[in-house]
């Protein structure tokens, strides 16, 4: 379900919306990344994939992009702190999310069947996803690859007819490929959440359906007693509800904690901005990294 | 700097003093949690690797092994909420905690030297720690490989003479290899936190230096506002200290989140001992995951 764009006065809005949207992500068409763009964008917008993270955010800065989609955490693997990193040196806005369950298929050229399967190559994150189906078919060689997508893009280059590869069904669809077996993966519970990142007042709208926004935040304070609890009375007194907390030891700064922090509202609504304000005397350091529709979850 | 092991007196002691301390940790001899197991217990701790983290919870849970080593979380790559949930459901204690420095090395055959070398193995994500080291040396083939060690030891196995694996420096020293350069990360602030396990009153006490006592517990509240705030009470009231706290959704049950936090003091202190009944009242589930003395950050 591709959610739909939403316009918002807050935001200027340029011409580009006459034109398809380009976004980049990191790693090969038909990665996650790739799925979530078109859950937040739909199928219409160009993408540009990119190897690294650091060359997401720089695109998007120089504006090589109009937008940007990145992994902010995984249920199973926890938050991707290099990307919150990102997003306080780049200092991009957050306009959408979205969660991509992370399903894997098994993924072969068209014509090859199971039976025909002898060696299964995926990035060893999603090969370890996958232990129970290795179990069931102790046959199979594990050979590790670089990434889930690039996996299956590499078996019909090569045109292999022993492999397949693990990916998401996208890598099958993209690259021509044939899915021999849906959800192989151990844990249902896979979900990673993403963010839709612009360029502060250059217009790309917040993304998403209309079910009440969430704000997005970073902010330090020192390392005593009670700091975070005063922190978030600015929240607390105010009703505010708390989507996520996390702390992070500022390496270097002993005495100091960063923490990331996400509640339900819209940052320029006038409970929000005085308790944003409230918040600020109890903090050092506070980055709004943006205001957003609120994703199913 | 392997910690030294204290006595306690409110753990029993038993007799496998004597002997030597068996611990089981997940991936090959030479990874970094074999290097956390040094760290935490010295030299003489009788190594059991296993492949999978539930191997490691399980073997202590039926006393195949004394302890355990288990990465809990990383400065870039966030919690590993697999092995919390190991915690909860295992219900191990947790001992002593320490960080390992994720430091790549580039390794090879004794005798091999560096204008020898072709091809790189190691797992993706440490490859991929080492992009600056890569773009020096553009004619190095990089290969996925499953681990860090294992590749070592690949190639040790095998005898190759143009290639080298990425691991800890420790890897070299297991199979006999060579270091052919350290410290090959782009970035320094790559640590990860380790946590010793032992089973509850099986008498492997509190392992670390004498800095003070922390202690890890992870909790439930309903998602209302001012759940979080009214539960950090407990804490702020009594002057103490939070090292970590993040906020985990769980999947299924979309109005309740579970909390993990740290902090210092001694769960039997008697002012800690308030401070857990007091957020009992706050909270739904409240598990105390162990007591131990604070690692040098």
């Amino acid at each position: 379900m591709p959610a739909t764009r939403k316009k918002s006065g807050h935001h200027a809005q340029p011409a580009h919306h006459s034109r398809s949207v380009s976004v980049a992500f990191q790693g090969e068409l038909g990665a996650f990344s790739h799925v979530a763009v078109g859950q937040l964008l739909g199928r219409q917008a160009a993408v540009v994939p990119l190897p690294r993270f650091d060359d997401v955010f720089r695109a998007l800065s120089k504006s090589r992009v109009d937008a940007a989609v990145i992994p902010i955490e995984n249920t199973l693997h926890g938050s991707v702190h290099e990307n919150y990193d990102h997003l306080l040196d780049f200092e991009p806005q957050i306009v959408g999310e979205t969660h991509v369950r992370v399903s894997h298929s098994l993924i072969a050229c068209a014509g090859v069947r199971s039976k025909d399967i002898r060696r299964v190559f995926s990035h060893p994150v999603a090969l370890n996803q996958c232990l129970d189906f290795f179990t069931r078919n102790p046959h199979l060689e594990r050979v590790p690859f670089y990434d889930t997508a690039g996996s299956v893009k590499m078996i019909i280059e090569q045109g292999l007819r022993d492999a397949a590869g693990i990916a998401s069904s996208a890598a099958a669809e993209i690259y021509g490929a044939h899915v021999l077996k849906r959800a192989i993966e151990d844990d249902p519970r896979n979900f990673t959440r993403f963010f839709l990142l612009a360029r502060p007042g250059d217009g790309l709208g917040p993304v998403g359906e209309a079910r009440g926004w969430k704000t997005s935040i970073a902010f330090t304070t020192r390392n005593v007693p009670g700091a975070l609890f005063r922190a978030l009375s600015a929240f607390a007194l105010r009703d505010l509800s708390l989507t996520k907390i996390e702390s992070r030891p500022l390496r270097g700064k002993p005495w100091e904690y960063l923490f990331y922090l996400d509640f339900l509202g819209k940052a320029d609504d006038p409970v929000c901005r005085r308790a944003l304000a409230h918040l600020a005397e109890f903090t050092d350091l506070l980055r709004v990294l943006g205001s957003y529709p609120k994703a199913r979850s």
